[in-house]
């Protein structure tokens, strides 16, 4: 084999010879379903009774492999986890390539038979795709799109205006990991320990916490990625009508990423989860709802970090470890971008 | 204003202040439809009794901007279409932007209004997205992901395994306006002609046409985007067991496109299109469907361009103007890269 038939090029994106083997021996064999195999561009899917949940993200992480997942793993687990975290139990994935001339063949058959692990392990089909190659320079490597589509599973919505003043705000394990996992494979801070990025289907759990907890016991879910905890708080916060107190002392953080934090000066409020979901509850299913979680190894170091009340002004309040209270805001400057 | 006002930035990419402020004034208002309004990662959809159809495609093309449209109307007719040509109709779109560090905020309003413009015309709502910014180099300006979730209208499938010898194929307008739009508006080829791009969403003809002759009477539907209609029909006549035999006489080709392709060496047969369909449909069915593609302005220059054979090989050939046959294959050489 010469070193052209190793890596992508431009006439892999033509839709010509070169696009339909890349898709029969690379993406077909490693996705392996039969709504796939149709080959047409849409694939025809079953409907369902409830309502259905449709969500899409792009992924532009660099570096493409790091500590714990890569790209297709990240890009496969992000858009599950939007989905179960609105209540739906994800079952359809598309997934769009943009490929940059030269990229090595092994890197996007590696990738792809990781979105199938991650695929396998949240229950879903990827049932439909696209592939788009553009010059040297014009790209980074390898874009992903995957965008879900999940069946609503719950009669009672999960969302912000369910909040009550009183709830509950849970965590489920520790913050950073995956923002210190790609700080980490950056190299920009030589550290020696190590940290791999959290990056997981969350489906599995969630859905067996709503099963067990239906809304409206459960009120709210949201899985903190590109801002971290502090922003999907506080965008919590203004689309209810409470505010939120979460205490500094409760916040599960790893021993590593803290050191990192403290190296960089990132703070892990504002640090991306790609494996973590907050969940608001009712104040007396609290107790139960960690103890659930606490026994299930994906949400194993799940905490209450917090509680919504009734001031009116929609701000999300932190008391500090040194006993001071601060308001905490949206991400302004740029802290670490690509991270996702 | 500053000059860093004016610009997406890494900051716009980064889930924080200046993220929500592009999504809250430059694409809610644009997009203005209530499920995206909810503002939750994944839109809470209604769900539809018969089965659905599922797409996406990745669009990188160069320029954004072009005669006949632009990026944001490409992304919208390209999946529209896609989902037409399945028998279903179009529903509702996810809209990604991958975005390069620098772009003009104007720009990216204009593609944004020009997909709502797109998306009402075919009568769908874009109910999701997502934004993300890499550094200057790391992308071409934009790039845009649709996917798009369809309701299946009729209970007999469209598919290449409906088709039988003796059927007609009928191309629905003139070849590889798309393409050479995109040729001319790059400079490549200065000619003085102009020609616009067909980009648009086909949804409108295509299930009026599938209404009145519901399948099995029209066997099968595709866009002849990327690889031009001898890749459509080459893909076809592999998926069916049949072969095809189209007249070069037949193809409509406007003269400023054959006038192009003169000068450049480019077979129109291979040219993109962006608003055309080809449809199979039952011997005796195929006049009525002419005349009825014919009194639409979207296929007003349809035609009945061939006709199923039952030559065992599923090759596709032509019978040129000369008075030979040749067989047509897919592409193998890049023709033009970045088309849509």
């Amino acid at each position: 084999m010469t070193s052209k038939g190793k890596t992508i090029t431009l006439a892999h994106g033509n839709g010509g010879k070169a696009m339909h083997d890349l898709i029969e021996k690379t993406f077909l064999p490693a996705l392996d379903n039969r709504f796939l195999e149709a080959l047409l561009d849409s694939a025809i899917l079953p409907a369902h009774e409830y309502g259905l949940a449709f969500t899409t993200d792009s992924y532009v992480v660099q570096p493409l492999f790091f500590p714990g997942g890569d790209i297709g793993r990240l890009a496969v687990s992000g858009t599950v986890n939007d989905l179960a975290v609105a209540g739906a139990r994800p079952r359809y994935l598309s997934a769009a390539f943009v490929i940059e001339d030269g990229f090595p063949l092994k890197d996007m058959a590696a990738i792809v038979r990781s979105m199938k692990i991650a695929a396998d392990e949240a229950g879903v089909a990827i049932v439909t795709g696209d592939t788009k190659v553009v010059p040297r320079g014009k790209a980074d490597g390898l874009f992903v799109n995957t965008s879900g589509i999940g069946t609503c599973e719950f009669r009672a919505a999960l969302s912000p205006l369910a909040v009550r003043p009183g709830d509950r705000v849970i965590v489920s394990g520790t913050l950073g990991d995956h923002a210190a996992a790609i700080m980490k494979a950056r190299g920009d801070f030589p550290v020696s320990f190590e940290i791999e990025s959290d990056c997981r289907p969350l489906s599995g759990v969630v859905l067996a916490t709503l099963e067990r907890f239906p809304p409206p016991a459960v009120r709210f879910m949201r899985d903190p990625t590109r801002g971290g905890l502090a922003t999907t708080l506080v965008e919590l916060a203004r689309s209810s009508t409470c505010s939120i107190e979460i205490d500094e002392s409760a916040l599960p953080v790893r021993d590593e990423v803290l050191a990192l934090c403290e190296l960089t000066g990132y703070d892990p409020l504002y640090l991306a989860n790609e494996g973590k979901f907050i969940l608001v509850c009712e104040e007396n299913t609290a107790e139960d709802i960690l103890a659930h979680l606490g026994s299930r190894p994906a949400s194993k170091d799940a905490a209450i970090i917090g509680t919504v009340t009734d001031d009116p002004l929609s701000r999300v309040y932190l008391n500090t470890k040194a006993g001071g209270t601060r308001i905490v805001d949206m991400l302004v400057a740029d802290m670490l971008p690509r991270i996702c």
